[in-house]
């Protein structure tokens, strides 16, 4: 897509993050906002994502220097702020939609590039439709942005191979760790991880080694139904034949009830309701009826904010698809997605294509049943295919002479406001 | 210390690893091990500890590659096994004592060097003073490694500083992540941190930010009985002022009562005993009395085998004092352990001397109060000032093309057995 002879468009672009943030979206905000500055555009990114549209709350880019905006692709969180907020039906809400398209206006927004998952999409993709009912003229790109790897269409999705690979280190790590421990103290260790609905970070783990000894050497899918028993046979059979056993947990798995396991009632000493975790859950368990030393870790926020553990290759594709949502957007497309394509798994080549926003919005990618192996506690061969390559490559942050990686606070300089106040 | 002139010396060494391993105690190994090869010793490394040498389980190091030795110093974990294992005294156990004498003499072990803690300087020094009594030469060094920093004399713990590092690092990275989603989302982060007696590593914590509003916000040191009224009120007011806040919570805390937070009768639905974790005790004070959304980690071992994002000080360290420990022990020394001493701040620069093993075995190095800030929920400047230089420089492993750590997987060639079995 050249772009030398190309006239510097007219209006601005408008950049959103979107739910939960990653390791890497900050560098979709810097492919996003360096491929504009380059043709002559300029970007406003909404303060905590859709709902800084709605307030009317604005970000000025142009304000940042271009070292801030290149820091930016090492800079984990958010930088613009994100939010959890879903925009209701067109019929059900249609102020807000309307509101959207006025803030728009009222900035001379020409393109809205906005980064998150499934519901995202289908903002991007509604925004897109009302914009041509109102006789606004709005081209709309959704970017892929999701650590559960769950977007349709998309190969895989920009800040799922950081958390895999953090998930495989972890596990490679810590089982060291419990092999030389374990003749006289933890046995059974248990790494909970995030996959609410979908196993894809859990199947990640078992990247961290190959073989019936090697951790982790049971893997708890929230696809499968947890089975008690099969779950300790397995544990007590391991611990007898390796001598110890490193256990990965979704923390979407079930019961045959169906309830959530980490939410199976657990109260503390006052009658409090515990807050999640199906770690301590399964710990307690293996306690309780193997009789063996057991630990439990749960990264939570670590795990999805760990910049200095990112995948290079996801780091390059989340830089990817924002300066290829700009090329899209500039060149006169509306409602797709700049998504992944694999061309080849080994040496992996990939490459970005746009797709329709309406073949993404409200889709979810399971995971395969192929990709679990017969007993439910592995991944096969087909999910290692799969997953090897996007956890391949190292893209460490710069540290300062503290020790501590270099993360750039943005100036985040507010754009004035045009119209009255507004509440979501 | 030269050793061009010296004659190869007679005997063996035997070098021991105990109690939790650490992320760099394998570099203290690589340490030995070059340092005895060197000098053309052969070294003997103990099965699983002290345990591998009361049960005459020894390995010969002396059938790893060069390399392999060389990896050590980049792979977490004990490569030869550690253990909770702790000898009684000379009088209720002197026949555990005398196995490890005739362990010692059936090999030709003239230099025992044990890599460990309080307990383990303990142990060297009872068998110095052993062998001395049994008439057989053997000279012992204690080899410092704690990622507890609880050592006396020393002025840090190799392993100590990459776990602090990991803490500082966790604190900052996630706090990024609270930050960005904390208008909708999560507003209290909780993390919870190894340390049960002292808050070394909570301490460790404090060197992610700097002044009232960086994180982490209240840091919960195990010396300072838990108040949970000025607890909720700090969380409180800064969430109010900042938006969000980041808690670091040792897993030692205690109420005024003396109990751990993290035992105090956790249940889950079975009515069992929950384990551990004083992070999901606080997020549900946090979420039930001031009702605001919160997320909890708990790393667990991952803190403390994070190979991949140790302190390069600290690396360095742990293999100066493996070396350190050979010189002493070749230079006819005896009940002395390598410690560290810090000659300057900044810059900071350290070297190695001996200290006598009396002045360190059983003594622990708490927490001085002046490192803590007045409110008991932050340290100081002069706390800041002895961490900063612990967690500085990098020195990750080396990653294989499938993006993971290489990290290596030691032979342990079985030493064959001289002497009847011995069940410790």
């Amino acid at each position: 897509m050249s772009t030398a002879a190309r006239p510097r468009p007219s209006g601005r672009l408008l950049y959103a993050q979107s739910g939960g943030v990653t390791a890497v979206i900050n560098a979709t905000a810097a492919g996003v906002i360096e491929a504009a500055r380059a043709r002559g555009v300029q970007v406003y990114a909404a303060r905590n994502g859709i709902l800084g549209a709605l307030r009317e709350e604005l970000i000025d880019t142009s304000k940042e220097s271009k070292a801030a905006i290149a820091a930016l692709r090492h800079t984990p969180g958010g930088a613009f702020g994100s939010c959890r907020y879903k925009l209701k039906s067109l019929e059900a809400n249609r102020a807000e939609y309307a509101r959207l398209i006025e803030v728009l206006r009222a900035h001379d927004i020409r393109w809205f590039l906005y980064n998150g998952g499934n519901d995202s999409a289908d903002t991007a993709l509604k925004i897109s439709q009302l914009g041509k009912a109102m006789g606004y003229d709005i081209r709309c790109i959704g970017v892929p942005k999701t650590v559960d790897n769950d977007l349709a269409v998309t190969d895989c999705c920009p800040g799922f191979g950081s958390v895999a690979k953090y998930t495989a280190v972890a596990v490679r790590e810590a089982s060291l760790d419990v092999a030389s421990m374990a003749d006289t103290s933890t046995k059974v260790f248990i790494l909970e991880v995030m996959g609410r609905h979908a196993g894809w970070i859990a199947a990640s783990a078992g990247l961290a080694g190959e073989g019936a000894d090697a951790p982790p050497h049971l893997i708890l899918f929230p696809e499968r139904t947890f089975d008690e028993d099969a779950f300790l046979a397995k544990v007590k059979a391991t611990v007898e034949r390796v001598g110890w056993c490193t256990v990965v947990a979704s923390e979407g798995i079930r019961n045959a009830a169906g309830q959530f396991l980490a939410e199976a009632g657990t109260r503390d000493a006052f009658g409090h309701s515990q807050l999640g975790g199906v770690a301590p859950v399964l710990a307690a368990l293996v306690k309780e009826k193997l009789k063996l030393k057991v630990h439990w870790a749960l990264p939570d926020y670590l795990q999805r904010s760990a910049r200095h553990l990112v995948s290079k290759t996801d780091a390059e594709q989340a830089y990817a698809v924002g300066k290829a949502a700009v090329e899209y957007a500039l060149a006169g497309r509306n409602a797709v997605m700049p998504v992944i394509v694999r061309t080849a798994d080994a040496p992996y080549r990939w490459k970005i294509e746009p797709a329709p926003l309406a073949r993404i919005a409200n889709h979810e990618k399971t995971l395969p049943k192929s990709f679990l192996a017969r007993d439910g506690f592995g991944i096969t061969a087909a999910a290692r295919r799969y997953l090897a390559p996007l956890i391949q490559g190292e893209a460490p942050p710069p540290y300062g002479r503290d020790g501590l990686p270099r993360y750039v606070q943005l100036k985040n300089v507010a754009v004035a406001r045009q119209l009255p106040a507004f509440t979501p």
